[in-house]
C-alpha cells in the first residue's frame, strides 16, 4: 500500500523548539516510523502543506491508500477544493489517521459533522495511553498502559461522535481524561484519530506511538480498488441482482 | 418541549397526487399526528421552505427542541446559512428527525459526514418494517412487523456512518433491503432517521408510522439547556473541577 | 414503575466501618436517593440476600420494572436459580442497574459472556467522573466532571464487552482509567454499569450519584410488558405478518 | 495460523440428503474452502463430536487461533467442561466463527449473553445477502448483493446483543429480513456470527460464502499471544506502570 504522510510543517520551520525534536520535519519522522514497522507492506512517502497543490495535488492523493494528517497552525489555508478531494477519497475507501490537533482540522472535521472542541492545557506533564480494547488490531504489540513523558493534555468533553471502536483512553497527571484512540467508517474509508503528539515534545520518535501508527495504517488500509467517482444515489432496476 | 415540523413544502402544491393526500401539507399530516400521541407533553408547530427565512428564523430554530424535516425537490434552495444554524443547533442539543429524502438534505449530509446516497426505485411496491431493537424506546408500542402497502423502495448501501442504534430494518418487494430507523449523536444532539414516507404515498397516515415518529420526538428532546453558542476548544486550568 | 434495589447486605452488618456509612444498609441508601429524585414515577422497594428467596422470590422479581444489583462478598451465595431468573427477566425486557463491586456477580457476567475483570487497589484516593456522552439521558443533570473524594480505584482493562453507549469515563490519582458508565442491550432489557460505590465511603450519599442512578432507572424502565416466558425460536408461516 | 473447522457431523451420517451435498463432511467443505483461499497463511485442519474429547482436546483446542463452529442437532451432546473451555479460549484471544444453526449452540449463547433466539422456516426459498459494510475486512471482494438459491429462512428478531459492527444483511423471499453477519468482541477475542449455511442446501460450496468464511478468519485471528489462563481481576499497585 502506498502511504502518504502530510505535514503542516510550519511549526517546524518556525520554531526552534520544535526544529530541534523534528529537523526534518514532524512528517520524515513520522513517515520513517512507518517505513520502519511496515517494511515492503508499505511505500510511504510525505507532503506538505508548502508544496504545489499544498503537497496532495490529484497524482498524489489519486495513488494514496492511506494518509496520515498533521495540521495545527494552518488549519485555515488548506484550500476547500483540497478537503473536498481528501473526503470525497476517503469515502471511496482511503485510510485516514487524524493525528493529535488534526482534531481541528478541516478534514476531520467534515468527515464528523461535530464540532471536534475538546478541552486542553499545555503544561508538560505525564500522559498516559490505557489500551481499552486489547484484541484490537490497533493495539497489536502495543502494551496495556504506557508513558508519554511529557504532552499536552487533551480533555473530555471531547465533542466527536462516539467511536465506532474506542481502542485508547488516556488519562493525564492533572486528572482529566481524553479518549485517545477513536475509529470510524465514513463511506468505504476507515478513519483513525490519535491524539498523542504536540509539537513541543518528541512523541513521534517514541515506539509505542510508532506501532501504534503502523497498525493503523494496516488497519485503514482499503479493502478494494478506490472508486474514482463518488457514490451517489443510483436508480436500481427490479432484480439486477437476480443476474 | 416543542417540536417544530418543517416541510418543503413544494410537492404538495405542485402535484395532483401529493396534494390528494396531503391537502394542507405533508408537514401538517406529520404535525397533526405527533399533537395526537404527545398530547400534553409537547407544542407541536409547522414551518416550510416558503415562509421568511425559509420559516426556521431564529426566534423559531432557537425556541425548538425537536426538529422534524422533510425534503426533497429544494434541498439546493435551503440556505447555507440556515443549513449551519441548524447543524449549530443539533450540536447544542436540539433533536432532529430526518424523514424519508432528508437523506439526501444539506442538513442530514453536514451531520453524517458521508454522502448518504442509497439505491431506489420507485414502483409502489410493499414495504415491510422490522423492529430489530424492540426494547428501544422508539420502538416502543411498535409491532414486531407492519407492512406500508405502497412505497418507494431505499435499498442498500446506504453510505451512512454506521448506526449506533439500529431500530428498524425494511425489506421490498423486489428482495432488497434497507436499515430504515438509525440512530445518532452530534454534539449533544440527537438524530433519527427515518425512511418511510414518500410523498406519493399515505404513509405519515399510517398509525405504525405515526407511532414512530413521536416516540423518536421524545427520544431526541434535549436532555438540557440548549447552549446558544457552539462549544468550542477551551483551555483548561489545572484543577479547574475540584472547586 | 417498580424498582427494586437489591442489597448483599453483608459488609453492613459484618464490618463497624461500612455499618457508621450505611446503618441501614447500603440499600436503603440507594432506595432513598431514588424516591427522592424519581418521586412518583418509581415505587422503589429493597430485597436483601438474607430473606426469603435471596430476596427475589417470583411474586418479587416478577412485578420489578427495573433492578439495582449491589454484592461484594457474598457473589458465591446467590443460586444459580436466582441467577437464571434475574437473567431471563432483564432478556424479557426489565431493566438492570449493575453497581461497583457487581461487576463480579453472576448475573452481570452472565450477560455479558466475559470474565468482567479488572485492576483494582483501594487506597482511598480521589476519583473523578467525566461525563462523554452529555446529550445522553443518563447524564442529564451531571456536571461535566464530579470527584468522588475517597474511593476505591477500578482500572482497565474492564473485560467487558464494548458498551453499546459510553456515558462516563473515570480517572484515578494513580492515573489509571476506567470505563465507569456502561450501556448494553440485552434481549429487550436493557444494562446500565456504574463503577462508583465502594462500601468503605460514602459514594451513594453523593447527590450526582443518586442523580446518575435515578436518571439510570428511567432510562432502563421496560419499554412495553414484560414477558412471561423468554423468547425462544419460532417457526413462523410465510405471509404470517401479511395478516 | 491454525484453523479448526469443528463440526457436529451428525445429519452428514444420518440424512442422504445431507450426504449427497457433503459427501465427507460439512466441515471438509469449510475447510476446503478455507484452505483455498487463504493458502499458505493459514494450516486448516478439522475436528468433530465424535472424535475423543469431542474433537477438541486440549491440545487440539490449546493450538487453535480460529475455531469455526457448526451445529445443530446435538447442541445438548456438547459437554460442559468443552463449552467453558472454548469460552475461555476466545476470552484469551482466539477467534470464533459460528456458523448458521450454531446461533443456538451452548458456545455461542453463553458468549453472547442473549437467548439468541430467531424466527425460522425452511421451505427452501431464495435468500439474498446484502453488504452494508462495504470497507470492512469481512466484505472484501464480496459482492455488493449475492443470492442464495435456497435457503432456510432466519429472520428478526435475532435476540442477539447489538452487533458492534453489522456486514451483512439478508432478504428471503417471504419478505423476511436478518442480520446475517455479525461481529463482537469478547474479551480478547473476536467473534463473527454468519447465518447462511443450512445442511439442506450446498451454501459452503457457493464462492461467495467461502469468500466470507476465508476473510472472517483473517478478521478474528489473534493480535498477540493467547493466554493460557483466563484474565483475573487483579490487585494493583500504585504506579506500577512507571516502571
Amino acid at each position: 500500500m502506498v502511504v502518504t504522510v502530510w505535514g503542516e510543517n510550519v511549526h517546524e520551520r518556525r520554531d526552534q523548539s520544535v526544529a530541534a525534536i523534528y529537523p526534518d520535519g514532524m512528517h520524515e519522522t513520522i513517515a520513517a516510523g512507518l517505513r520502519d514497522l511496515l517494511g515492503e507492506d508499505a511505500d510511504v512517502r510525505t507532503a506538505t502543506l508548502d508544496q504545489p497543490d499544498q503537497g496532495l495535488g490529484p497524482d498524489v492523493l489519486g495513488s494514496t491508500d492511506v494518509l496520515t494528517w498533521w495540521g495545527h497552525a494552518a488549519h485555515d489555508q488548506v484550500s476547500d477544493e483540497l478537503v473536498a478531494r481528501v473526503c470525497a477519497r476517503v469515502s471511496a475507501g482511503m485510510g485516514l489517521l487524524a493525528l493529535h490537533s488534526a482534531h481541528y482540522s478541516k478534514v476531520f472535521r467534515t468527515l464528523m459533522g461535530t464540532t471536534c472542541a475538546l478541552r486542553w492545557r499545555n503544561d508538560g506533564l505525564r500522559e498516559l495511553v490505557w489500551t481499552v480494547a486489547p484484541g484490537h488490531p490497533i493495539a497489536e504489540g502495543v502494551p496495556e498502559v504506557f508513558a508519554i513523558p511529557r504532552q499536552e493534555m487533551y480533555g473530555e468533553f471531547f465533542d466527536v461522535p462516539p467511536p465506532e471502536a474506542l481502542v485508547f483512553i488516556s488519562s493525564f497527571e492533572g486528572g482529566e481524561v481524553f479518549r485517545s484512540g477513536c475509529c470510524y467508517t465514513r463511506g468505504r474509508g476507515r478513519v483513525f484519530y490519535f491524539s498523542p503528539g504536540d509539537q513541543e515534545y518528541p512523541v513521534y520518535h517514541q515506539p509505542e506511538v510508532r506501532r501504534v501508527l503502523a497498525n493503523a495504517a494496516r488497519w485503514a488500509r482499503p479493502r478494494g480498488p478506490i472508486a474514482a467517482t463518488p457514490y451517489v444515489a443510483l436508480r436500481s432496476e427490479a432484480g439486477w441482482f437476480e443476474g
